[in-house]
């Protein structure tokens, strides 16, 4: 399923989507049967019963994780869910460039309903209440109750560091330089990049595609970018971020390939190698030393504009903006934060969908001081929810902190890394993470990779002492 | 599998090969399970029993058919099979580029032992020969007493006309033009071609892979061809070759999409699509009427080596050679029949393994008039053998006598073809084609169809006009 999802989103030409649904739902049917199968619960069951060694007793934990969310729901209620989210995607394709709430309101209650059905359903089997079920599709075992707590520490600190990180940036910011960049020489410097940091050609590809994701196997990961010749900064931003989680995937531990416990362990840990990656790394100024040469002689440019100090002025610009995909490190958890307590209101009844439009609008006032002009730009602008996505926002920022985190103690750890950085010289960050994030795959909770690796659960320390360095110079 | 299959031999990277095989050895074991189903017998026999229409009753049949192929083994005679061919190919990898027919001489025996041990069992559950049983995976129905007769009327005719051609050739003949053809306008000359035959490139893809192909499936196919700078002519005819594959893939009867009765009928129907475009079309003196121009603004070249005259000469080039690959149409039977007969000995045992070398050699002899200098010019070129394969090679001649017949119909049933061929348009024969072949998938065996579009089943005798007719201006 990744293969061929991977090449629906790059290479399949258009014709052949009809016949590649059909492949991909004859596969997901027969991952169900699989896994639901009339004895699997008996199986599991009884397995509990036996001694295991850890692994295999995390790899049955991780099982029955899967089976109880596949067998939690009706079949009914499966193909009603993605009927109703089928639908409200299409509605929201024509509502967001037109602004248009109303016309996917009603799709969106109806899509609303359903989850909620689902997380009902989900919450019973798991135990759980209805968020934290959902969230557990994401990020396992996370609960809304931590995330309310690190969120109601987050947000204030972050509201207090805003305005002095924009006053303190327009006393030295420069930005990125604007240059008409070839494709062919984007490619080839984000090619470059990826080999520095440790991708292995021999088990990867870089390709295009319209949306930037990383796919494939462990032993074969695919990352896309896509390119602007008058953005390259954000192609290659976009192909370090997916490096990122590409070297988690490639890093996962070998002999349980292919069980639940040699999986990725949720999205917030995902989260956090990417943004390690491109947020904790590539924005660094160390970085720039490494890279300004690589730039100068792929792009054939040359100047101040291009020096690494510029080039790092320009990766760390901050503004209060509308746009989560486009938002900056700082202002990023603001966009997630309001997301996180609308989408928990909408699921609850707390808030209707009539009311979401104006509950962004307030929230991103509140939050970040600005007002969309119109719905295409506010409560339209993520894919997510009209998807039928819920419990997936919080990990983005989840992500965040924890890439922080682990990059604190991987400097801590790691003799000089900010130099070695300025070098090139990745290889010692890169088995750092495989030694402490990757090789565990599933077998630890989120919380306890991040004990293990950093002395502490997961927090947001480490990111605000992160902001206050890189934007305050403190 | 057909999409990992394409993926594995064009675009994946080295490291992925083991997860790939493992991937698609899954795929591989759900098949084989879902058709040798415990109740799968009786279904079919039930669903035997009851009235269907004529398609239904066909798909029917062909359900029964590889229900019968698949439960005939043993699961421990296919994995030996399976070990022995792996074994087998892999000495061979090595004995062919040394020559060294002895180090493979073992593994093929043991190889051979098993194929005799399949033969056999499909055999008793098919009720045929074991020789047309193996015949039958991949000619449905096919026979070699209907081969025989027809190689045996072929054969003779062949050889008396191959000194007439070869005589009448030293008065006319030149050669393509060499020149060196960036890999860039080669292809995209390729694409041209390719779109000027009615490849659809919606549903489709041209690439590059170390073996040509036709893959991936009939609303996305997927063609592959390799280039050398120094032989435009060979990558384009192998394009056009492939392009007939896929034109018949695409043209399958779309009610019938995924199941057995909807698939292409066999080798050899499907070796008649790519050489009907290949040999009858492409290398037609009409086909370089339009394709002269068309080379010269790709390629930038002019003169008279570049003439149609020229090129139509260039590519119907006839000589005595060794190597079945490189064969012209003229001497590619005699190819084919010795090795036809090579391989029922080797079954029946009439021939040992230790006597292949020496039998090659003595055949070339007798058919070609030319003597092998070693083994890898002789009996270990072709992969087939060392692999497993007995009973494949006699389909590329019958293909090569379906596409003469088929081509003289079309030519019967199409006003001035020659000249819509002249003028690069194709869409008549691929719609007559469509109708008389297509469409039909494996509804009728080879005969059948062959009857119903040129009114006589399979028969050396349009070929042999066909070969009088370009090659000796008869």
């Amino acid at each position: 399923m990744a293969v061929l999802s991977w090449d629906r989103q790059t290479i399949m030409p258009a014709g052949g989507g009809e016949a590649r649904a059909e492949q991909m739902a004859t596969l997901r049917v027969l991952r169900h049967e699989a896994i639901t199968a009339p004895d699997m619960g008996d199986l599991l069951g009884e397995a509990a019963r036996a001694p295991l060694e850890s692994w295999d007793a995390a790899n049955l934990r991780e099982m029955r994780r899967e089976h109880t969310h596949a067998t939690a729901l009706t079949s009914d209620l499966v193909d009603a869910r993605s009927r109703a989210a089928a639908a409200c995607e299409t509605a929201w394709m024509t509502a967001r460039p037109a602004a248009d709430f109303k016309s996917v309101a009603e799709p969106l209650d109806t899509l609303l309903g359903l989850v909620r059905e689902v997380a009902a359903a989900k919450a019973d089997a798991l135990n759980k209440s209805p968020y934290d079920a959902l969230l557990d599709q994401f990020e396992p075992d996370g609960s809304a109750k931590a995330i309310d707590a690190l969120f109601a520490r987050l947000e204030p600190a972050l509201a207090d560091l805003l305005p002095e990180v924009l006053e303190h940036q327009t006393r030295e910011a420069t930005d990125s330089p604007a240059s008409h960049i070839p494709v062919d020489q984007q490619r080839d410097l984000g090619l470059k990049v990826m080999a520095s940091l440790g991708f292995d050609f021999e088990h990867g590809r870089l390709d295009v595609s319209a949306h930037p994701f990383s796919g494939g196997v462990p032993d074969d990961v695919r990352i896309t970018t896509r390119y602007d010749t008058a953005d390259w900064a954000g192609s290659l931003m976009g192909v370090i971020h997916e490096t990122g989680h590409a070297l988690y995937e490639r890093g996962l531990p070998k002999d349980w390939r292919g069980q639940p416990v040699g999986a990725s362990r949720g999205m917030a840990l995902h989260e956090s190698q990417s943004l390690l990656m491109e947020m904790q790394v590539s924005r660094s100024r160390a970085f720039f030393d490494h890279a300004a040469p690589l730039f100068r002689a792929a792009f054939g440019v040359e100047g101040d504009a291009w020096s690494p100090e510029a080039l790092y002025r320009g990766a760390t610009r901050v503004s209060r903006s509308l746009v989560r995909v486009d938002a900056d490190e700082v202002t990023y958890p603001f966009h997630v934060i309001l997301r996180y307590r609308l989408e928990r209101a909408l699921l609850s009844g707390d808030l209707s969908v009539a009311d979401l439009p104006g509950a962004w609008n307030d929230g991103m006032r509140a939050g970040l001081g600005v007002r969309p002009p119109d719905d295409r730009l506010g409560c339209l602008q993520d894919i997510h929810w009209y998807d039928g996505a819920f419990g997936y926002f919080p990990t983005y920022t989840m992500g965040a902190l924890a890439a922080a985190q682990l990059f604190a103690a991987a400097r801590r750890g790691i003799d000089g890394l900010d130099a070695k950085i300025a070098e090139g010289d990745f290889a010692p960050l890169l088995a750092w993470l495989g030694e402490n994030v990757h090789r565990w795959g599933s077998f630890h909770d989120t919380d306890a990779v991040l004990l293990a690796a950093t002395g502490a659960p997961l927090g947001e320390q480490a990111f605000l002492d992160h902001i206050r360095a890189r934007y305050l110079g403190a």
